[in-house]
């Protein structure tokens, strides 16, 4: 870099386009002589909230490109947990930034809300993209009536969201570097005949907790044993192939059985230093899933105090919509349901040495005599 | 307070009680000789949770004291806002603190879980009677099985709760004061006909942009337009007994027509200063009951990543639990869902001269020459 | 509105001018053929800020309107309030948005620093124009060297800030607006009797405070009693021409007599209805003021944190600009101050009942018999 | 664990004390017969603070302990820093409590002040064992006239004090476990060697930016050029024995030399999987100092809001100690300041490959085929 010094000197308005990023408010409200003041910050707002989508996208890029390579490395995967760190700061000023669009009341959204029909935030571009490299399928979206989620677009955006959809996901490239994995191998029969003993004692205790519990009545007891035994059904999702494609068939789980162990052995040994970026990076992506959730639930919440059950400009009931999203459009479920399947630390079977050995380092610092 | 200066002089550890209060965590882990170091946590912060539900429901009272009183002042209505604005602030902080918790893994909650049981915040004496309070009825709390929320308390505690539900609670409050809000008697007649006619040719244009939509299938315009017509049905609530009732009895609208009615008006027309402080109240209710809400969601996230599907401490599965009542213990929603009436400020009949005198004050300020 | 009926249909992209904002990204690193990934991250976030400027400037333009006017009533002092709160929302994102610049390392930023010099946050010329619209006077301006603020701006953009220096600043037309306000003009006399004797005994009764505490060693007391005798002294900000002279002239007071006495009676009688919105208005103005010392403070914290004791990418130590700034930069310090002035509500002196009848007005709800 | 099942039942007001944490809220204005509202909100928001300060130090000792220990292996890292981690979460909820305490109006606080008097926030033992504990040095404390930090409190909390003074603090263990690194003895003369010229190219073009700086009067470039020989003479903090111990006599520096080269070595190196855990601890270090740095400069705006220059209850003039100690009572600077000496990725001198070796470790993911 220093061989070609000094570079031509920047100015900051320049460097950053502002005269043309500034210029880019106009009012509907005041083409049609109706100047509604509330309308500038519902045109800023949705353009940062844009900008920001332009910056998760870059960082999802980024991070689908490390995980498309032959080889990933540690430093690769910290790499990766960095920018899905950037992605999840972001989602926070996300949420946050609804503060300042509520300090627009409903009154002030009526004198403009008709001028802008049938724009809408439905039809970000970005976001539908964003939904899909994180690992949406089609199948998976909340629809309102019969319509696909691209129909209120024009055709050249919806090209740009098809060609998103084809692309391997977030979600799938995760699954292949989980079942890529080599700690799978170690002492695996061992491993996890232990950990199937250790979950069956479990479950064992937490059964008879409801049935010595004397405050329960007779039916309180049934409706916490039925429930009970759907529990311990659950297990065969980390623990059997026949269990676990029946799940994913019911669509109550989306994770390979591979990529479910690799995932729930990095839970249970994170302690390990190798394991601890591949579990933060699995922490990351439940996190940017929760706080998607949020994002759409907050928003709901937020259309709802705009306009009632008014629809929304884009034509549908807004708040509803959102609210059904919130829920359905998660992604990386799996990933947090983990916990279901964590052991008591006394339980853990532990690590044979030469497995450690493979594994991790030990790195003792040793005092200074 | 001059006359008797000065007083005894104070020790800050001793005004606050530290030596008692920096007492009172005792760990079972410890106890059982199973030293759990995230026992501590789990402690102190639920002890802090209980000092602010103390905090809130101390200024729950004084509020419920101040719309007790046969005469209600706008000074009154003031002192009501600050407090109420105050629980705003806490309920602000008792999700944020969330994030602590969260610094406990699911692994080391494991390591102490089994010694609490079925201790569990669903116990909490204090945060039922803030939802008693505030004006949840028994009869739309969520139930699991057939249980009464208070079953597993001791029967003292049971005693202190019932008690708060047999007394008048804001929401009630609240009702009768909109009730006898002199602002519904002035022209009453005609503005409840402006606001009709207004509302129709609102509503009749929204349903042509549904009609001329082209963009839409014959099925979608079906679903649209069944659920406009709902939307009309609802301006019931606010424009006619009969349907009001309907509504009310259908467990859909809770607010007595009359409070509604009062209630719209603040709405509509809280630019009159003397409307700037019952708007502001109608406000915060709206807010606490979604911040509470808010606060159940994020609790329901938590618990999920915490214990997966098992079943709380308490012995139900916890998460299902705060999700479903996250939406179903909502107590003002009717005063969220008003802005589904709001017609635009320029279809808004104007107030006639005489009311706006009784109502508010002008206040001019004058060039000094 | 309604018979112009339907507007022409409008798409979310295009109302937004998403194409043209969206394409606003020229990496220098790419220019120069050195991929610097977080470059994106330095644009983008810049950027935002920049629009949240503009947001603010538009906000602070209609408050300066409202307050240029001859006549303002309660009606556009509530407007005022709601801009200005919206602005405070605005600021805490700019706070909270530096969480996502710190996900850039030191390492990071010196990946691309070099391409960018000298621009700097510092040729901002919608951040100088909000100062100077706030009330920020050049002379007041901690500068660098003997250089203007301007110095380094070409020319066009140093002629828009010059501009905002010669109008009217919202300090100015608050100053104006309060000294215009009538109710300096009841029971004066009277009433700054009262308060002046309330200010003498509170005073007598702090400084036997000190000559009475045991655990102060001679020269302890000595320099508190200094240092209250300095708190004496100011008190004639608000009660003594001579001695308001003095402190203007010695630079620690900006606001004039007339206008001090007017916010502190706002101040003291703030729970009169009338004075709620006044009251609400001068809290604005110390929040925002507030919000922004904190904004340049942690901007320090982060600046210093990125590049050490470096010079910046604008040629100045950075971080020790921003901390100079933060406390010298202050437009509204002496509303904030005001509390120095204030008496126990036991010592206040009670309104004339024909003040309060021409100040608010009462408004007492009945029971509906 | 399993054997001893079940425990004993907990019952969840009795596990957590609350019928004596809830019942010790007495307040003095009930007292002395003139009940003050919000002197409930005092206390409690008090208890609350030394309820988190606890927890504080808890966290604290632990990864004292931790560091105490002669052999510190990744795993312990790994727990300290899980542990400050929280500590910062805790940070963030005391910054954010502050709102809730301004709440409270300066009236309001007037009511009760006077009967709290001298106690105050600056007699809280827990807070100075936590900034003993980290390693504040009793004569880098900021006094006030000749008192000693204790001089206020009573003997025996003075001696809890004292205790922590003379242990070992978090500083002290950090330096000793940075000198113990064993990544310092690799390559050492030829690193230090590159590293040295890395930095005298860097600082060279930075000195010619300013003499090319066409825009810079001739009295500004003799500033910047001052102020830029210092920056080259603080390199010797890091690189020459000499000019560091000039710098540790003169206040300004005290990490030793050999503990600050091993901690800019993690800060240059940290993409090595096994500096990632040495790299987050000295970061967190670094966020507890700046977030207990913000805490008191927030916590100063409030109390100069709430009191002005009013003496505090403590006897001092509150806000303007707090603002003093919030930059000088900063212990971990030399950290945050590291950054100073960061050269360019392009310019740091690689990694012997027997050092990556010896330091970390390579765990390539191959394809499955």
């Amino acid at each position: 870099m220093s061989k070609e010094k000094p570079y031509p000197p920047q100015y900051y308005q320049d460097y950053l386009r502002l005269e043309t990023i500034l210029d880019s408010q106009k009012l509907k409200s005041d083409e049609y002589g109706q100047h509604a003041h509330d309308e500038m910050l519902f045109i800023i707002i949705h353009q940062v909230y844009e900008l920001w989508f332009k910056q998760i996208l870059f960082e999802l890029d980024s991070v689908l490109d490390i995980f498309s390579k032959k080889e990933i490395n540690e430093t690769h995967i910290g790499t990766a947990v960095s920018r899905l760190s950037r992605i999840i700061e972001i989602q926070k000023i996300l949420i946050d930034q609804i503060h300042v669009l509520e300090t627009m009341t409903p009154m002030d959204f009526l004198d403009f809300r008709d001028f802008l029909i049938p724009a809408s935030g439905f039809q970000s571009v970005q976001f539908r993209k964003i939904e899909n490299k994180l690992g949406l399928k089609v199948e998976d979206r909340y629809t309102y009536g019969d319509a696909n989620y691209c129909t209120y677009l024009h055709e050249s955006d919806q090209e740009k969201i098809k060609a998103s959809e084809s692309e391997k996901s977030l979600f799938d490239l995760m699954e292949s570097w989980l079942e890529r994995t080599p700690f799978l191998n170690w002492g695996e029969t061992s491993f996890w005949d232990e950990y199937e003993q250790a979950v069956s004692n479990m479950l064992h205790d937490d059964r008879r907790l409801i049935e010595t519990n004397e405050k329960l009545s007779v039916i309180e007891k049934e409706k916490h044993l039925t429930e009970y035994a759907k529990t311990e059904v659950s297990f065969g999702v980390v623990l059997d192939k026949t269990l676990h494609n029946k799940m994913v068939e019911d669509g109550n789980w989306r994770l390979s059985l591979k990529a479910t162990q690799a995932a729930l052995l990095i839970q249970l040994y994170r302690d390990q230093p190798i394991l601890l970026n591949p579990y933060r990076l699995l922490t990351k992506l439940a996190d940017i899933d929760e706080l998607f959730t949020t994002w759409r639930y907050r928003h709901a919440l937020m259309v709802s105090r705009m306009i009632g059950r008014k629809i929304g400009t884009g034509g549908s009931t807004g708040s509803e919509y959102l609210n059904k999203t919130a829920e359905k459009h998660r992604i990386f479920t799996d990933i947090s349901e983990l916990t279901t399947f964590l052991i008591p630390r006394s339980a853990l079977p532990s690590l044979p040495i030469e497995v450690q050995d493979n594994l991790g380092f030990y790195f003792h610092v040793k005092e200074n005599k």
